[in-house]
């Protein structure tokens, strides 16, 4: 092994002393340049930087962001695959887009989130931004592909200038698990299937009770047209609702009225539709309702409202389902059903930020939420925005928010305090005594070349304890013991490492041998 | 389904010409306003671009970047799933990190091809740049969380501006698959792992005909100083060497004298020795070469390589490997052992830029390569270069260029014109006649909660024809042919798609019978 950095810098102090007392004493000029040479190598052994200033800023991931260690990625990958098992059970394809767009695929998409755009350094050429979802993406490669039908999956990091909230799982950089199926189809079909979606990841997944909500923005905008807001300020207004499920209806009044300049009676009516929730008979009770069936919008929202609750029905999800006014979802480029999935509060779990409508009004609060975990919509016109003749390509998704539910798990086994293998080694080969080293390697070659998963240790002659101690640590099932009096036989040690069993096995039949071990 | 873009444009369009009218024919505020209030709600609909501009910039992805369409993804998913097998053959953890760093992070890490680094914005708050390996990042996340021993894998996207050559697999975001093994252990046994795993990977993706070229950093340096290179232009001198792949030995010795100021007869005897490729017999010749065992730094590389091929010999891979004196490795941290797996042109590919050394030197020309797919080397100082104290924590690994390998891949299939499938439906649900759309959610409802993978037509009332079609198209195995006559008696038709045979199932044994069929 080469010598370490403390070493190459302990030998540069002490080269670069003799070159001064040389100088000092004035030897000849060859003398000196040799001396001088030595010292320029080991500098140069420093690799790139060639003065060895250690850093001086904080070591530190950007802020918003993480690294994943082994037992956080084992989480992570079970949790993905689950969500892939899911996707692929509904027929989806995978896709995957470049983690950066041009600036201009952006713009307009977001409404007031377009601040938290990450944009790329102008270093000549294109100006570029980070994507922010990959629902945007997922328009542009349909309209660029002029692909008018296709039902994908994508799974990718998103990146938003958020203020992070790192513990409840919101980062700047994190994952979405995307379902959309794109194409001309009849109503609701496609709809009732991203819920279904929704509701067998969260099944699969275990991690609580939860309830899906669902809503319509043609009958939110039928409903602020009923109230009297004008239509200018129906996005805004939608905006303000969205926000009921993080502040209380009296914080959200007032930014409709300071803020948004809606008047206070036309609040007020918003608030009692707001605070309804229910099934197909809500559904009923509004299509009954004076002020909503007057206006095309909203009854066009309810009636789609009924269809969509009646094959949720179909496929078994009435129990997890709720119709909910106060839905409204961030982001502009919905047109037609919205839904997000939220985990309820474990029962032992501490209070967390809930909806309030009213003072006093326990109803939500009792249903106290530990947030969404899932979203999304209908987005009809998005694709079409794109596309030169603007050709639309209506499309309804869903979005799987993992980072969250990483989030619950990963709590969750730190309390349990199970540890999550992070390897899947079946066999370590171990040295018994000293001088062992090539043998083990002429073993590995066997195994490996027979497919079996083995490690051994980096050291010529390790401890033969310290060899079983890490595989009792590492949670590997088997370990073949090498020793000389075996070997003359052809012969080794195969230790089971819970039982601490020892068996002796014939080389030859050595692969064999694990395989029908494992297999137990 | 709500209006298409289109027609919102068109009744946007009418809805003016009313308010210009009205306006014209100085009609009533009240009246006025009203119109004015119907053509704003018709421009919200169409979210968040409220003036339907459609973009007039080019519709593509970044320079350099590509989309993956669902073939690109099976095949793509194919080669990573069979390199992560090979890792987790060794024993590898997976870890991940951000996509970016805080610059400072990456400062002073890879000489000349700094300048290809991506830089984010300044938007307030820390300075960012995108992850140009996986490399540097793996050393700060050792550092930070002072790890002195891991055995990672790390599989994820990394960013050079470069000149992009996407026949050829050069992007400007592509994947690399890393596997690095940390720790302070004896000489080479990690090293001739990490060469081990290069051949299996490369073995079991089945490519083509390959070598895996090897070399040494401190055989380069001592070979530099016999041949009488000033210390101080070490590594641009080895900057150099690493072109050897890519143009004539003239076109690098014209750099060596012209640009870096080396004097001829000193380039001319590093000629002699880049021209050198071969195996152990090669060490022993060296380690007898007059000049070479004069220096230090070269007898501890060439032993060094003596070690590693007598290991590597044990892993069986004579056949496989080139002791190759060419070989540089561009970037600057590396410290000790160095390699590179190398494709060799297929018989019938045509010509590509290959090594020629000397005009009429015939050797190098005749194993002529299609590029390097693989990499890789010890460097045991860059973690130092993060700890705040200095320490350093020997590292090796080996990064496999996989673009170029789906380069490959994607050429071949599109060769052979085989269709990849694009999603594992296994049974298709079809209407024989119209009316049926909710026995089709209801058995999908059945068959989804019995974990088999189903799908369905969005629409009503689908033709059976375009239904059988669209199972024949996507390699569907099963489809299930609803009817009223045969539901009325409880039972469906099963068809096997390929052959077209049909037969009569009990829906509540359906689940079961399918399984049967797809494990035939």
């Amino acid at each position: 092994m080469s010598d370490t950095r403390e070493q190459i810098l302990e030998q540069i102090k002490v080269q670069g002393d003799l070159v001064r007392q040389l100088k000092a004493t004035k030897e000849s000029k060859e003398k000196i340049d040799e001396e001088v040479s030595r010292l320029l190598a080991l500098k140069a052994k420093l690799g790139g930087d060639a003065t060895p200033a250690n850093q001086k800023f904080t070591l530190k991931t950007p802020k918003g962001t993480r690294d994943y260690a082994p037992q956080q990625m084992t989480l992570r990958q079970g949790v993905l695959d689950k969500i892939v098992q899911v996707f692929k059970r509904h027929g989806g394809e995978a896709i995957d887009t470049p983690v950066f767009e041009l600036k201009e695929v952006l713009t307009g998409k977001y409404g007031e989130d377009s601040k938290l755009i990450y944009d790329l350094k102008d270093q000549g050429g294109e100006i570029l931004s980070m994507r922010y979802d990959l629902t945007v993406p997922l328009a542009r490669y349909l309209a660029m592909n002029k692909i008018s039908s296709i039902k994908r999956y994508h799974i990718a990091k998103v990146y938003r200038r958020d203020n992070p909230a790192m513990t409840r799982g919101r980062y700047r950089e994190f994952y979405q698990c995307d379902f959309d199926i794109a194409g001309t189809y009849d109503p609701m079909l496609a709809d009732a299937e991203c819920v279904k979606i929704v509701a067998e990841v969260l099944d699969t997944l275990d991690i609580g009770d939860y309830v899906i909500k669902l809503n319509h923005r043609q009958l939110l905008d039928g409903m602020f047209e009923a109230c009297g807001v004008p239509a200018n300020n129906f996005r805004a207004i939608c905006s303000a609702v969205d926000k009921l499920d993080k502040s209380p209806w009296a914080d959200v009044r007032k930014e409709m009225v300071d803020e948004k300049g809606l008047d206070g009676a036309t609040a007020d009516k918003i608030g009692e539709y707001v605070r309804l929730s229910g099934g197909a008979e809500l559904v009923e009770q509004l299509l009954a309702d004076e002020k909503l069936k007057a206006v095309p919008n909203a009854v066009k929202g309810l009636e789609g409202m009924q269809l969509l609750l009646k094959y949720c029905s179909l496929f078994g999800l009435e129990e997890r389902i709720s119709f909910d006014l106060s839905l409204a979802r961030g982001l502009d480029y919905y047109t037609g059903v919205i839904y997000e999935g939220v985990l309820k509060a474990e029962p032992s779990a501490p209070a967390s930020p809930v909806k309030e409508l009213h003072n006093g009004d326990q109803a939500l609060e009792q249903s106290g939420t530990v947030g969404s975990v899932a979203g999304g919509g209908r987005y009809d016109n998005l694709v079409g925005m794109f596309d030169p003749r603007g050709k639309a390509v209506p499309c309804v998704g869903v979005s799987i928010g993992v980072e969250r539910i990483f989030s619950v798990l990963e709590a969750k086994f730190a309390a349990s305090k199970v540890k999550l293998r992070t390897n899947d080694v079946e066999v370590y080969v171990a040295s018994a005594h000293k001088g062992l080293h090539e043998q083990r390697l002429r073993v590995l070659n066997q195994l490996w070349n027979a497919g079996i998963k083995a490690e051994h240790s980096y050291k010529l002659n390790p401890k033969l304890l310290v060899q079983l101690q890490h595989c009792e640590e590492h949670q590997i099932p088997l370990a073949i013991v090498l020793g000389d009096a075996e070997l003359a036989q052809g012969i080794v040690k195969l230790r089971e490492v819970t039982t601490r069993q020892e068996s002796n096995v014939n080389l030859a039949d050595l692969p064999n041998e694990i395989r029908r071990r494992l297999q137990k």
